[in-house]
């Protein structure tokens, strides 16, 4: 169980410890609910990254992608570790340009940008656009125009891949938002390199999210590159650049056993090597887009038991002080988590457990944490640890309920970082205009 | 159609028009995604409530339950129609006196209420609290002695009755985290009557939500009256005040025909004063909670269509600039919507018209608004008006790919006024300490 949660976590006194920080002194200092992120892990999955490519494949690129969670202060990491960053919106670059993230290392996807989006991006001086459709590439074509830019672009391909994972994050498949259709990709490359403004430089695809099974991904790149090769004929297009996405899954459970990054770079590196050399192509630049395998074991989320509810022979419900809008996955995807006692984490024989549901304080049936979960018998006061909680909860956050988002602290070496401060009954109505 | 959305919802020159707005010119005086609230449709529902339970129970109270959605301005709306407000955290209730709403006319809901919740409750006079637990009685009691205060409350009872909808939003039945079971409600009842700070004046119960089917309100009441008959005999529990929840359905659909508010209060009235006389109760006061049923169809939701992508043989998609962050219920619940063109609302022979699936703008296959509608032809540019919005859709709005939240409009008599500005880039990064 411990291995779900990151790098640096102890046990000490009967007590987690995340980055040498007491998750209960961290608890009475900053309140719950709180998101912990443990800046070790986070570099450390940073360089696992950065190495497992650059070993394999020198002309590479790691760009974390932000939708998976992005603030401030993690922008500065990811900068210090010289990740480039994948935004998805004027809103995610806004906060990599607030964080002072050099602009030409910020990729930006999406299926749908509006003029707003691209005239940001076009503003800000981004380094590509990964251009999804043909309204896209006229749209971009005419702002780039407007400003006299030469934009760097990638063409999003849907390559028709099923990646076997929850239908809500499959994202390359035929019937798609997202991406040229194959049956339409030989046209967004004619459109785009007619473009005046417009440089395409490279190909890109995403098939999805939460992947355990590699072989999406060698379909996937012979595909796209398949594709490439029949384009530098047609066209003479020049593949510098290949985009293979992101996708890798992560453990959530202590039986589960996804791919390592090296497993992923491997398959990764050695389809595109092969292929290269098959088509006789030079090796392109090729950029990956981790974003859950980056920051999901690094994030921790503490909450602290409130009402307990034993219905007898039915269940036992332990309510915490978070829920649904904090971490909406488990009711979104039915997602499952493990979870600890932070304060009475010691395995010894004397300790009691039992079988509890770990309910939300959120008023709807569906904000139930954790469905039956055998942990040390509990009372009111005290911490809830849940890993696994770095990716996909605080960027879905809402006020559902008039939920205040969470606090968030950083850790490491003993000391802890309040990143991002608790919202307050303030901030809820620091928008109305009454 | 035009029936899903507001009252005042009309058609002029192939535009639609809410509250005498034409929803172009909101669109480009407010920008998109905008959603609209008409003020005569919300006041209709809240005077429709009132007038069909004072009508047939004099003693009637309507407490809107806010987690449908509050702000500022719907507040002071609510206060002038006469209703009370259910809150279900302390983050509602400091909308609700944010607004100048008078505290005791606020009723407080909720599983898990945190100390602060209820010092906050207690700070501010609230009228009621609904407690659910074992826990929040000690709490509560301690709490509220310490302010020298004597609260009244009301005991929420699970009466063990399934509504027969989605299991999300079933929250009545055995198994649930809501409420004291049947089987531990009497022992709540004493240990309620023992605390020298308390004055339980009641029960209340809660049984689901988008309820169609109005049996099971019958079951409840008569299951909870009954057990408050048992309480006089035993303890001489004197059932002043009973409150049936909320829950009753709305029309998503053209073709769906939910109870109205009279058959609502028929069943709710009829069976409450029935009971009473066959148990020989004086008649309580009676409190009912609507959330989606006063302020469902007040709200319109207005896109912008950008991308459009034609598979062909497979699915057009018409991606537009919101989706599951400002209305997460397709996802969440697989939650059916309409929509119209409401700039190509005329309807003649002449318009084409085509199947399409509308897509939001964020990085999720799951992110689909409507899946495959017959709507006329668009192009960019074209506004996408969907109704039935004004409940649960801004309430769990997330900044999920840092998505801005929306502008809200007010609109009456011709006149559209801001009740809430729409998130800015700087607003994401507010909270953030580095």
């Amino acid at each position: 169980m411990l291995k779900l949660f990151p790098l640096t976590t102890k046990i000490s006194n009967g007590h987690i410890t995340i980055g040498g920080c007491d998750t209960t002194e961290l608890a009475a200092g900053f309140g719950t609910p709180l998101y912990i992120f443990d800046e070790t892990t986070l570099r450390s999955k940073c360089a696992e990254y950065r190495e497992a490519f650059e070993k394999r494949y020198p002309d590479s690129v790691i760009s974390y992608a932000c939708k998976a969670y992005l603030n401030r202060a993690l922008a500065q990491i990811f900068d210090q570790e010289g990740l480039s960053l994948d935004v998805v919106s004027g809103g995610e670059l806004a906060i990599a340009r607030a964080a002072g993230f050099p602009m030409e290392r910020v990729h930006f996807n999406g299926n749908n940008k509006s003029r707003q989006d691209l005239d940001l991006a076009i503003e800000c001086g981004i380094g590509r656009i990964i251009v999804d459709n043909f309204y896209e590439i006229s749209l971009l074509d005419r702002i780039a125009g407007e400003a006299d830019v030469q934009q760097e672009i990638l063409l999003r391909i849907s390559p028709g891949i099923d990646p076997h994972t929850h239908a809500h994050l499959t994202t390359g498949n035929v019937d798609s938002k997202f991406g040229f259709p194959m049956t339409q990709a030989e046209e967004a490359i004619a459109a785009a390199m007619s473009c005046s403004s417009l440089n395409p430089v490279g190909l890109h695809f995403h098939i999805g999210s939460q992947i355990f099974d590699l072989t999406p991904y060698i379909q996937a790149i012979n595909a796209v590159m398949d594709f490439a090769d029949v384009m530098r004929a047609k066209y003479n297009f020049n593949l510098q650049e290949l985009s293979t996405g992101g996708g890798l899954g992560i453990a959530y459970s202590s039986e589960s056993v996804p791919p390592t990054v090296g497993d992923f770079a491997d398959t990764i590196t050695v389809t595109v090597t092969e292929r290269c050399a098959s088509l006789g192509f030079e090796l392109p630049k090729l950029i990956v887009e981790p974003g859950r395998s980056i920051i999901g074991q690094a994030g921790v989320a503490l909450y602290t038991v409130g009402a307990i509810k034993d219905i007898e022979g039915v269940r036992k419900y332990v309510s915490v002080d978070g829920g649904m809008s904090d971490n909406i996955r488990p009711s979104l995807y039915d997602a499952k988590y493990e979870a600890m006692v932070a304060n009475k984490a010691e395995k010894h024989p004397a300790v009691e457990f039992e079988r509890i549901t770990i309910a939300g304080k959120y008023c709807e049936s569906g904000d139930i944490l954790i469905k039956d979960i055998d942990l040390p018998k509990v009372e009111p006061g005290d911490l809830i640890a849940v890993p696994c909680c770095g990716a996909y909860c605080l960027s879905m956050a809402s006020n559902y309920n008039a939920a205040l988002k969470p606090a968030i602290v950083l850790v490491k070496d003993g000391n802890a970082r309040l990143i991002r401060r608790r919202e307050t009954y303030e901030d809820l109505t620091s928008c109305d205009t009454v």
